[in-house]
Parts: C-alpha cells; sequence; structure tokens
C-alpha cells in the first residue's frame, strides 16, 4: 500500500478525466481517485448548443460514450481503473499534510483524502453578471447538460419564442443560432460595438456580422445590459439595456468564463487569470498539478511572452496528458497556446489563431497586416465558397503573427495551418511554401492561405499597396478619394459601390484610357476581389501615379452598403 | 531598349504565365515574352475530370477568368502586359547567343528570339504506353480542354456505357468517379496490386478500394494492359491484359506524366527524370530557369536528401513565383516539396504527405507507424464521418515522417497540418501540442491527427502495441492467435469479426473475466476502433500477459470481409 503513488484528481469533466485515465494507462498501478462535485462527469460540454439546435436528440450522446455505455463511476472503475467520487466537493486543501478536505452533497459527510500528487481540474464557471434579474425563471446560462435539457423542453413546453442571447462570444453565436433553428426570433446584445471582441478585429467582425443578419438574428450592440425584467409569475419578460427594453421570454447569458481557482487561492497557491502552472502543469507547489479551464495558459510566441486565458476542451485535455504524463516520469513540456478559437455562424466558418490587430497594436509590435477574400476552391467547382482572411506578420523578421478567417469557405482549415505555422515560428514565405494538399474539390492551386501570405508580403516589400475596407470608408466617408473600378462593364451594371466619384475602366483598357484617371487625387483601385485592383495599381505605378491604393479584398470583402443594380 | 530585360518564357499553361505575369508586376519595364505550343493558354487542367463529371457545363470556365474573360493573348497584354505567341513552337536553344529558335505551327515561319534570361515551362506530357491501339477511337488522354470536351461530347453522341479506364492514380480515380456519375460502367485496370501505387501504402489503398467497389466501380489490380483492341470502323472495343479481354467501348488512359525536358536535355542542361533546378529554378546554365511539370523537386526533409518527380498544379505555381523572385533580384528559395498529394474518391478523401512505409523501408529509415480510426467530428454531430490515418516518424528524432489518409472523414486538413508539420521538421509530440481550432462541428477536442500521433508516440515508448489490419489478418490467416473482442454484447451481435477463433468479453468485465483468456497464446483485441482494444491490451498486460496487441483502427478501419449479423 504504502509503494502505491497516491493520485487525487479534483474535478471530472475535461481534464480530470483525461489525468486519470492517461495516468492509469502509464502506471497501472497508481491509486486514482477522481472527486467530482456534481453527479455527472466526463461530459461534452461543448455539445450543449448543438443540442438545443437539433443535431441530436438525445442529450445522453454528451454523457455516454460513442456506443452507448454511461460515463458512470463504475464505468471507470472497470474501464479505466481509477475511483470516482461524485456529489463530492474538495473544500479545502492542506498542503503540509497532503489532503484534501471533501464534503459529500448528498449526505453531508466530511472525510480528508490522502495525496502524493494532486490535480486541480477545477474547471471555470459561466460568469454571472452583478444584474437583477438573473435567478428569474426561463433564464439560462450553459453549462450543464441540464441546462440544454430544460431549455429545449421550455422551449417546446411554454411556446417560447422571444430570446434574448446576451453575449456575442463563442457560445452566444453557437446558442443564438441553435435558437433561430428553433424557429425562435433571437435578438442578440453585446456591450462591445461588435461581436467577438477580443477574439476578432473589428472589421472580420463587422463582416461576420452580416451572416447573423442575413439569418434575421437582431443585432444589438454597444449596449449594456442593466438588468433582466420579470413578471409576476417569475418569468423573465424583458432585458433592459442602458438604451432600451428588449421584450423577452427567454434569455440566454454567455459573457464569459472565470476560472474556479478558489481552492487554489485559498491554498496559497500562485494565481493570476487562474492559476499559474509550468509547462509540466505543475503549480507553484510541485505535488500539486493544475489543468483546463482553472488555469492561465503561456502564449506561444517567439515575440512576445505572455498569459491567456483560453478555456477550451481542446487545451484541457492536452494539458490532462502532460500532467500525467509528468506524474509518471515522461515529461512532455506543454508549449502553449496560440488563441485559437473557431465558430460555425450558419454558414460561415469565423475564427482565429494568433494575434488580432488589436492585440499587436496594444504590444506595440511592429507588423504589417492585410485581407485577402476569393473562393476556397476554384471558382468552377459546385462547392466553391467565398471567405476573407486576415492576417498579420511581424516587420522585424516576417514571422506570422496572426490568422482571423470569417465567411462560407473552408476557415477552419485555414486556420489550422496557421496554428502551425505561428506554433513553429514560420514566416509568411514559409508558410506560402508548405507543400498543402491540392485538387480541385480541396483547394485552388495556390491555396488561399497562401496567395494571402503573399499578397502580405508584396504589401511589406512595398509592392503591393492595399487599404483596408475599414480605412477605405473612412477616406470615402471624408470624400477625398477617387474610387477607380476596374471590373467589366457587366460587373459593373451588376453591382455599384455606393459612392459618387467613381471612374469606370476595365483593368484591360487601363493603359490605353489612363488619362481620364486624374494624377492630382487619390486613387483607390478596386474589382470583385481585388487582384485586378492590385494589377491596376501596379499599371498606375508604373506610369508615375503615386497615390494609388487598391481596396483589400475587393467588394466582396466589402462590409458596408453596396447599391445592387440590375439583380 | 538596351537597357529593357528580355525575358523569354517556354510554355503557357501554370508556371509559364505566372511567372511572366509575378515579373511584369515586379518589373514592369521588362520585355516579356511567353511562348507556346498550343492555341490555348492558362487553362486549368486539373479541372477537366471535373467538366466531365457534370460540376460545370462550360469548358470555358477552364479557359477564362473568373469574370469570364478569356486568357487569350491579348488578354494577357492588356491586363498583364506582356506578349503572348501561340500555336508557336521552341524547337532548339541556342545558349551561346542566346536565342531560342521557334516554328509557328500554322505557318511554318521561323526566327530566333533572343534572351537575357530563359523560363523552361514546357510543362508534362501524359505518357502513352507502347502497345498496339492507343491510336484508336475512343481512346482518350486527359490533359487539354479538347479533350475533356470530346470524351463527353461522344460520351453523349455515341451513347458510350463500357468505359475501361487505365491507370489507379489520381486522374484514374477521378476520371472513374466522373464516368460513373455519367451513368457509365467503369473497370479500372491497373498494373500493381494496389490503386494509388507509390502514393498510398498498400494498406491506405486497400481500404479506399472498398469505396471505389461500394460505387460499382470493376477493379481490375495487378494485370497489365497489353493492347487495345478495335473494330472495322477504327473504335476501340476492347482491353486486352496478360489476363484477359475487357469489353470497352470507351478507354482512358492515365498511367503518369513524363517531364518535357527534351528542348533542355538537347540544349545540354542537366536532368535526371525532369530538369535540375537549384532552389532559385536556375538551370545548369544560370540564365536559363525551369519550373512547372517539367523538372524534378526536392524533397523537403530533415531526414533523407532525395529528388522526387510529383508534376502539380500547386508546384508549378510556386516555381512560377520563384523564378520571376530571382530574376528580379529579390530572390526567395524554394523549399522543395512534400510529396501531398490528395483525391476525392466517391464520399472519400484520398491523400498522403511525406514519406509511406514502403518508403521509409526503401530509404533503410528507422521508423515507427501507426494505423488509426475514428471519426473527424465528435459522434453527436451529423456531419461526423469516420476515417483512418496511417502515421510514421524516425525513431531516432520522433520527427513525423509521413501520414496517408482515406476514409468519408475530412482528412485534406489533417494532411495540411502534416504537410505543415513535415515541412518545418516537427515532431509527433509537437504536432500534438498545435493549438488547432476546435469547436464541434469542425473537429472533436482531441484532433484525430493528434490523436493519431499520440497513440504513435505511445507506441514509440512501447505503451500502445498495435498491429496492423494486414499482419492481423496474416495471424489469422495462419490461425495461430486468439482474437478478443471487448465491445458490448450488442456491438457483438450485429457484426463479427470473420474468423473461429474469437473470445468475446466486453472491456468493463475484463478484470473480473481474465481467467477466459488464455495465457499460452497471442491475444489480438479489437473493438470498433480499437480505443477499447488498446485499454484492453494495457488491462492485460498489467496482469502479466505479453503476448497481446491491440488491432490498429478496430473493425471500422478492416480493409477485409466481416460479417455482418442482424443488420
Amino acid at each position: 500500500m504504502s509503494s502505491q503513488l497516491r493520485v487525487l484528481v479534483i474535478g471530472g469533466v475535461a481534464c480530470g478525466p483525461k489525468t486519470a485515465s492517461r495516468l492509469k494507462r502509464l502506471m497501472p498501478d497508481a491509486d486514482v481517485t477522481m472527486v467530482e462535485r456534481d453527479s455527472l462527469v466526463s461530459y461534452g460540454a461543448c455539445g450543449l448548443p448543438y443540442y438545443v439546435e437539433g443535431q441530436f436528440i438525445n442529450i445522453k450522446e454528451l454523457t455516454h460514450t460513442q456506443v452507448g455505455l454511461p460515463r458512470t463511476p463504475d464505468f471507470f472503475k472497470d474501464t479505466k481503473g481509477f475511483n470516482v467520487l461524485t456529489r463530492t466537493e474538495a473544500t479545502k486543501i492542506d498542503r503540509e499534510n497532503k489532503t484534501v478536505h471533501v464534503r459529500n452533497l448528498d449526505t453531508g459527510d466530511e472525510s480528508d483524502l490522502a495525496y502524493d500528487k494532486l490535480v486541480l481540474a477545477t474547471g471555470g464557471s459561466a460568469f454571472r453578471p452583478p444584474i437583477p434579474g438573473v435567478d428569474l425563471k426561463n433564464v439560462w446560462f450553459m453549462t450543464h447538460p441540464d441546462h440544454a435539457s430544460s431549455l429545449l423542453n421550455e422551449i417546446k413546453e411554454q411556446g417560447l419564442e422571444n430570446a434574448v442571447m446576451v453575449g456575442a462570444g463563442f457560445i452566444g453565436i453557437e446558442m443564438t443560432e441553435a435558437m433561430i433553428n428553433r424557429n425562435m426570433d433571437v435578438t442578440m446584445v453585446e456591450m462591445a460595438d461588435q461581436i467577438m471582441p477580443g477574439v476578432l478585429d473589428k472589421d472580420v467582425a463587422a463582416y461576420a456580422q452580416i451572416q447573423l443578419e442575413d439569418n434575421d438574428v437582431e443585432l444589438v450592440l454597444g449596449e449594456r445590459v442593466v438588468g433582466l425584467e420579470g413578471g409576476d409569475d417569475g418569468k423573465v419578460t424583458g432585458v433592459r439595456t442602458d438604451k432600451q427594453t428588449i421584450k423577452a421570454d427567454c434569455v440566454v447569458i454567455a459573457v464569459g468564463t472565470r476560472p474556479n481557482d478558489m481552492l487554489a487561492r485559498e491554498a496559497g497557491l500562485q494565481c493570476e487569470r487562474g492559476i499559474i502552472v509550468n509547462k509540466n502543469g505543475q503549480t507553484s507547489d510541485p505535488d500539486i498539478y493544475a489543468g483546463g479551464d482553472c488555469v492561465v495558459n503561456d502564449y506561444v510566441s517567439r515575440t512576445v511572452a505572455q498569459h491567456m486565458y483560453v478555456p477550451l476542451g481542446s487545451t484541457a485535455n492536452k494539458h490532462g496528458r502532460v500532467i500525467a504524463n509528468h506524474i509518471a516520469g515522461c515529461p512532455t513540456p506543454f508549449s502553449g497556446i496560440t488563441g485559437t478559437g473557431v465558430v460555425k455562424c450558419f454558414d460561415y466558418t469565423v475564427g482565429r489563431t494568433g494575434m488580432t490587430e488589436t492585440m499587436a497594436k496594444n504590444l506595440n509590435i511592429d507588423y504589417e497586416v492585410v485581407t485577402w477574400g476569393g473562393p476556397d476552391r476554384p471558382h468552377y467547382m459546385k462547392n466553391a465558397r467565398y471567405f476573407i482572411i486576415k492576417m498579420l506578420a511581424a516587420k522585424r523578421d516576417r514571422k506570422l503573427l496572426g490568422v482571423q478567417v470569417a465567411g462560407a469557405g473552408d476557415g477552419a482549415k485555414r486556420l489550422d495551418v496557421s496554428a502551425s505555422t505561428i506554433y513553429f515560428g514560420g514566416t509568411l514565405e514559409e508558410m506560402a511554401d508548405i507543400d498543402l494538399a491540392y485538387a480541385p474539390p480541396f483547394s485552388p492551386p495556390i491555396d488561399p492561405i497562401a496567395t494571402c501570405a503573399q499578397v502580405l508580403s508584396n504589401k511589406m516589400d512595398g509592392l503591393a499597396k492595399g487599404i483596408s475596407a475599414f480605412e477605405a470608408k473612412a477616406l470615402m466617408d471624408q470624400g477625398d478619394v477617387v474610387l477607380l473600378d476596374v471590373r467589366e462593364p457587366d460587373e459593373n451594371k451588376m453591382l455599384k459601390m455606393a459612392y459618387d466619384k467613381v471612374i469606370h475602366i476595365p483593368l484591360g483598357e487601363l493603359r490605353a484610357r489612363m488619362d481620364e484617371v486624374p494624377r492630382d487625387k487619390e486613387i483607390l483601385s478596386f474589382c470583385k476581389i481585388s487582384l485586378r485592383g492590385y494589377e491596376a495599381q501596379l499599371v498606375l505605378n508604373a506610369a508615375g501615379y503615386d497615390r494609388v491604393r487598391f481596396i483589400e479584398g475587393g467588394h466582396e470583402a466589402w462590409p458596408f452598403e453596396l447599391d445592387y443594380l440590375g439583380m
């Protein structure tokens, strides 16, 4: 008994079971116990919006294995070989005596569990904003299968129709889509003046917002929710913001996750926003590990050292493996994260990896940035879809800093290639050289992520002179610039930019009709995706025009109003 | 005039126009001329099977820009600023006088074109096997839009019904699917005993072959085509192999591409299988560059130095940029390729990057290998699809060597992450740590490519003891082994392995019923995807059983017969 290593794991959703399972595979003789406050363990919380949406009809899919076995304490004992105590809350760590005080939430029994190694996998909790009314009926947070079950149940039972989604982050978008698919009217309220604040730059968010609006989501940005209103029956009736009251018979709140680090803090372990751990998952007490949504991550970067709190099931699983490997004496240090996040937003894939432009600015990094737009496959393929990529790289060494994607094209694949490049410290030129898998059903001969890297490379070299849609719009609002539309006549007839100073000369005629382009004005050239717009800039440069830029991404990436004619 | 750099480009399909276009952007004053033997330039040859299939109805999609402009000599002159001479064949390079002798194929006029820098982008040609009958009517090679047009036309006009596809490589598979979609009966004849020889290992190919058979493709493997038979009308009537004659009213031949390197060879430039170039695209004559399907590529690897002939549009475009950049004085050396290739095979995505096991064996590399199978997304998502990954890494430094994918899951994304990892010289552990984009519509929390890397890592550490399906089948054929089915009773009722020595003990009962497992036999454990099979191996190991392995990928990855019961 004394030779058996005793490992105690607090928390049983993602990192906890991963650590315990891996550890038993590495050390079959270890005495491993996992403690969980809830009655459920090891459930797929990320699947909750998809249950509400109707992707699957039995909530057990989230709590059972692929072949239908419930992940109960017995399941883990029988198949993985470790003990699970549910409905058991850890209340205090005694680091000196190496015990954890626990309480059974059903019986009230208390006891001390001894450990040689302790693993804190206490997760995160949905932030409950300190406003009146969050405890009203028909108000949901969305972190547990019970929440999803009861929401769906009440939608059906009560015939709920008017939902307000508070928060426009990942879960906000997923839940919005889920409720739209349940035929509800959904208003999305976000304090910031964009969706996915902190995740996306405002211009990429603006592009994604069109997709929400196209799917009948009522977007309310830049309003702070100050309270929820209820009726005599205790049910929510409305959401009060600093500007208006929005009628609601159903409210879902997802305004961020907070690390459950109280146990660690009370034990004197080093914390900031979440528990601080080293690359092997050890806290400031080397016999205590922590992983999952309760810890703060290192940000993988050769440019800056910083911490980042990004609670994600993928990272939690990595932590679990790293912790188990270190306990078992075969360490595999974890490099950290690159802040990758992705969300399906109706037909769009929206996400980012690495730094946003806002982050790079705040960190005072000397960067160059570009937005590219185009199809994800050859235009002749039926499954070709348009999307935009915004990319940042460091001017100093041309290393990729960050990538954001939005649109119907396959952005997830390009995020993964970008995350790989950032992880390995690759430059723009290196990323463009990777031998990516090419065939028409999957991508054009030059993959969009390579094209975008090349355009950014051209921009760094001073060859491509692009201007973002936001900057172009600002200049247009001042009325100082002339737009040069280099599309074909047919294209120009179909769709125009909503602006009064536009010269239309198809690219093929530009060399011959150059005298129509004023030399004393700033020129912004564009076409559908601004490939011809870029050519036009070069043609004009070669003829001595200096003040020419192309509008990045063309009118396809334009997140503002356009005049559709003849359509 | 004398200060103007004269650049002559021979070949106008992919690398040629890319080089010329890029060069004019970098050097607007350069005098750039592109010479092409054909009347068409800059067409998307990779799209031909998709035209035949019916993805698009106008072949002009392949020869016109996205907005419908034909890529004619005038188009390139007007929009890109370089000259194009079509129907013009380059017949001889005079390196001393720096001229190329050309002949107009319509007028017969001959002349010499002077160059300061010459770019050979002469492409590749479909190999025409030296057998009787290849010139018969209704026999197609598939390299030019005219071929696709006439094939589709004759399918409709003559009502062609019985196609034989000779060659089971990328084009063979694409054309087979195209013709099946045109309601033809298709027999695929391949000399090797597997599809995609040289591209895939036999076991991965075997798995993909099931998909061809499931789509009613008649697979004839291991037979050499010795001739085509024709009728009195000069039309093909059958394909004669070394074993049989197959009836055919339509034959498509795609048995490899040969580099068009005659011009270079005759000029004394260094060649092997294709023109040899350095990282900047220069041939053995520094004023002569070459790129695209006429050159042989460096293989990116920190393990071996070798050349690889892989003609691909994606690589041709990279070459074009590299060559133009070097001519313009801003070199961006090309690292080479990793032999990435992908093909859509009905509902399957099939491909590879890096080395196959066969290649690693031939190169005498000390590698470890594993096959993983499972869904590409959480099992509760409707769009979750099953696929297999076969992965190799070097034992010496655990660097990723190669990855193959096959199945309905999104293998293309995982190939791209693998290609990135190989490009950057990453290890298994590094690849598993990349912060890939996770959300249920896109992947499970631990991405399949990371899971597979971890299993391979476990195998290298001696923890996971896997056996491939092929090896398992060989042992079963000898009758020496006992299979241990650790699935649930319901699963076992539905589907069984076609073998007589199977013990069925669900994983959860294994610890209690261990005495049913013989200690004197070799045990092969399995389940649906062999996650439980792996657990069973560990449970038995811990109890002193040494001769236990799990069948990699479980019965889902089993490319042989299974007994489906109760279905």
